[in-house]
């Protein structure tokens, strides 16, 4: 079983020092969890995930989902861990009380899924989604809509699934086939294949809410014909119990190279009943809703999937003995040092250590803007709030899953060869994680969203939101010898920055494709400079507790150290290749290749 | 069944062209086999591999191997492959014609095991360690030892393998435990459990000879103990039949991430009958003649994977039709456009393409300097030529193999979902090819051997070497307005890992832990450099064909700028990092992580 120890340590520093979660306290939801509350939340959640899901990770994979003729059955032991996840509210956590939930703050929300998907990504993905679909039915449902689906699908009771993809279309929407027949009741029959949709089908819940994109008969061609459907797998009758099994059903499982604990289904809906959600011809509004959810929890897995297969590697490369420090030996009574004294291995754990944690910081301070974008009184800050989820969306998703992965691949490469088996679980982290770069739109589709809309919103409103919160940082805390490199890396971080966008601006609007060319490495630029500002304010926050007995500060100062020093300098190398455009990259022609 | 057209254009091009192979005609092998014939042998196995290997690929990956108790299963159609494999000739390819090999240029059998490699990388396997197996006991084996091995195991009749690992040691050979008692007739009787026996067992030869390292009763602890013995499958009777069954056993397979086509065995040595090869104590020193070669095999392992994920990767971008160019529609009769039109992909694949081109330029260009080696007459360039070969080593296994995963992951990502399914062969590739960063020594080895021994071997003759070749072509092509963005951008790469050379030489002793912490930046700032040296010989080569209607000529020197504006640029980050030395990634104590 791999090993797992909850980063609570770094949640509570968080939240307590670095966002200041107790500020928020007038403010619903955070009310109902003060920052002890919040910690005991986190400890259970620890346990809960620890003791349930991580021993099932590894059965997951290895035995994966199984289709049969009556529905797909998850691997051993997930349908009891799934009753105890409901039972234990963390799948009603940060819902609306209205419906039965919660409404915990969403900055919790993310600490909790954190530990889900380090100890079972797989397994996470199913109430993942189910949120997904509560929060598109929550946004743009009908009253009885929201009655009828959202008390089960927020208890956890019933789950929901995103239907976006066919055969022949994946990122271009436009192209899709599956069509609505308006019935005289109001409702339609959805007709169509749909492919790797995640928990499609699964034995945990009593029903599935699929929402499904589908064309109305008649409805224009492209993007602007697309409509969202409710397809319940099982009717659901006016008194709330459950009828007659609707024709949406998973003909088969995709074979994948990981979350083999996930059932990822091929669906098929012939003549199926669905209801409308939203307007006819919006339904990518409201579809959105869910993707920029999703995209986040995406994010989050690319960091949850990091930690533990550094917390592995880590493990590994304490107990491994295999040669001897290059300036003597640290073990001089054992046949060898353990293998953590290299320093080629340090640079590897170092690297995965020091990213996780501006990640986590990243997800944190994006996720506080969440809670503050609905729930904060002061207008300003909510629209600030607004800007920032939707400019640093693409970031998070498409670099924490990318470095995330790179660091995965690193944590392998310290088992050695016992990395490359499957007695340990690096390898079933590697090929989990690999998906994370690809769903939920891939990261060279985060990359054009970032620079194709993003940054434009608004005129540019969030992204000079954004370096005006950097320079007054920057202001505000020169001259401290000990916080002055970290204040020196921002602002050099923060410059490349805007030397990015501003070449961006100049350059990508008078050929798009120059846009596009530099999209990777300016997406990269943003979260190198992300990640820098939140190891300052981790910096600035550590070295405030200086005095304190406690060594966790001196540890969060050496590692920061780290990231300055050693990953930083990979913005000026996105810079530079930001800014050769698009020439070098467009000027073989297709057929070439 | 992936798509794969073997670079044939290319091998003519580095061979005709970039290194004026026929110049060489007068040596042996060379004159049996001057550019013509060369041409067509190329051809030949072209055909060989994509007709016979490659149709087994998928099949190798999905059945795997089998282990009974009578012996291991290869997947189906293994055996037969292997026997065209060894009538066609490709397994004497360069072998001594002593023992009936062919004695064919090593830079021509790179090529070969190039296609062999990139079509089932899992089969390559096994004849590649037969290889080692004869090099080891060509290099060091008793006349009689040579009579009695080499014929067969130049032929493929016999397979070969090595046996280093144990459970408990790995890089740390000085741990190792088999024993060797010596027996009354000259033989040792051989006790001891190996892991991760490539090929240990299979059904594709008569006999298999195992060479082993173990430890003579009484030697000394540590390297300085260990010898290497040769011990066969099936006794070996005076007259080459084959006798009794020996005990040297496979015990069980791994259970791996991907290269599920070759038998990774757990080795039971009981009293196995052994014989010495080399002197007592002085295994290491003849295993690393194996180890050398695998090394480079396993560097062209890291390309061949690189080559055929890019060729997949193409293929389904020109077929797969996505959304619209972003400077309007290039299929316009179609529903979308082939998603090769959008320049994130294209950057995907052009890393792939100058990656895959360079580094191909980097192996034959270093594979002739091995057959100059061993074949030229004149000493001077005989111990270059053996200089560079030590020196290159290193960087070909490691940053072949690390760069060429990074484009085998950006291959699947071209693929979008599809690439995580095992419908298309991406995944498989991405798999296969994760091990070539660990085996035959993992890439920090590599490093460490790079800056720990390569560059001070004879004051440093190698490098200093290579840094003067570099400043004479420099010196030489200066001034033609074509080739000058080449000479620029190598006179800047060779400046910097000079740079990079003279701080490891200046901190790297006082503190070996900086050598340690800088060796893996360094490797790569040396591979950087490298295929900068190598494009910049190939542009001037492809410029001085300008004329030429092959278009081949233009898109080399498309790709070759793609190189330097793109990916040089790594070279800088490379530097900046190596030159912040140990501090930082030491800083940070054990217990901390």
């Amino acid at each position: 079983m791999p090993v797992y120890s909850a980063p609570l340590r770094d949640f509570r520093f968080l939240l307590e020092d670095v966002l200041q979660y107790d500020k928020y306290a007038n403010l619903p939801g955070f009310a109902d969890a003060p920052l002890d509350v919040a910690t005991q939340i986190l400890d259970e959640a620890a346990k809960f995930t620890a003791g349930t899901l991580l021993p099932l990770n590894g059965i997951g994979d290895k035995q994966g989902c199984t289709w049969t003729p009556e529905g797909v059955k998850t691997p051993p032991g997930f349908k009891g861990a799934y009753k105890q996840m409901v039972e234990s509210g963390y799948v009603s956590f940060s819902s609306d009380p209205t419906y039965g939930g919660q409404g915990l703050p969403a900055v919790l929300n993310v600490a909790v899924n954190e530990m889900v998907s380090a100890t079972n990504m797989a397994f996470g993905m199913y109430p993942g989604l189910t949120h997904g679909a509560y929060s598109a039915i929550h946004e743009a449902g009908t009253p009885e809509q929201k009655e009828m689906y959202l008390p089960k699908l927020t208890s956890g009771e019933w789950a929901g699934t995103m239907n976006l993809t066919e055969p022949h279309c994946g990122t271009d929407l436009g192209l899709l086939r599956t069509k609505a027949v308006p019935q005289a009741d109001g409702s339609y029959k959805i007709t169509g294949q749909k492919i790797w949709i995640s928990g499609g089908d699964q034995d945990l819940t009593d029903n599935i809410i699929h929402l499904v994109l589908a064309r109305i008969e008649g409805a224009p061609a492209g993007v602007k014909g697309i409509s969202l459907f409710i397809v319940p797998k099982f009717m659901v009758n006016a008194d709330g119990s459950l009828g007659a099994r609707n024709t949406a059903t998973c003909v088969g499982l995709e074979h994948k190279m990981g979350i083999h604990g996930n059932a990822t289904c091929v669906m098929s809906y012939e003549d199926a009943t669905g209801y409308l959600i939203g307007k006819e011809n919006e339904g990518l509004k409201v579809m959105f809703v869910m993707m920029n959810e999703a995209r986040l929890g995406v994010g989050l897995q690319g960091l949850a999937m990091s930690e533990i297969a550094y917390q592995n590697a880590v493990d590994f490369a304490k107990q491994r003995l295999q040669g001897r420090s290059l300036t003597g030996p640290k073990n001089a009574d054992g046949p060898a040092d353990p293998v953590i004294v290299h320093p080629d291995v340090r640079r590897m754990l170092m690297d995965a250590k020091a990213f996780n944690e501006g990640a986590r910081a990243f997800l944190l301070w994006t996720a506080l803007y969440g809670d503050l974008s609905h729930k904060h009184p002061d207008d300003a800050l909510r629209q600030k709030a607004n800007d920032y989820m939707g400019l640093m969306t693409p970031v998070l998703k498409a670099y924490l899953t990318g470095e995330g992965f790179r660091h995965i691949s690193d944590s392998l490469q310290v088992h050695g060869g016992s990395g490359f088996t499957e007695h340990y679980p690096a390898s079933q982290f590697m090929r989990d994680a690999r998906i994370t770069l690809i769903y939920e739109g891939t990261n060279g589709v985060q990359a054009l969203d970032l620079v194709g809309r993003k940054l434009a919103a608004n005129g540019g409103r969030a992204i000079f939101a954004f370096f005006n919160e950097m320079d007054e940082w920057i202001g505000a805390n020169t001259g401290d010898a000990e916080l002055q490199p970290f204040v020196d890396a921002l602002a050099t971080a923060k410059a490349q920055l805007q030397d990015g966008t501003m070449w961006l601006m100049q350059n990508g609007m008078s050929n798009f494709d120059n846009a596009g060319a530099a999209s990777h490495d300016y997406l990269q630029l943003f979260g190198v400079t992300a990640l820098t500002y939140m190891w300052a304010i981790m910096a600035k926050t550590a070295l405030a507790k200086k005095g304190d007995a406690d060594p966790y500060y001196a540890t969060k100062l050496v590692t920061g150290r780290y990231f300055i020093t050693r990953m930083a300098p990979e913005g000026a190398m996105h810079l530079t290749k930001l800014k050769t455009g698009a020439d070098a990259v467009m000027a073989l022609a297709a057929e070439a290749f």
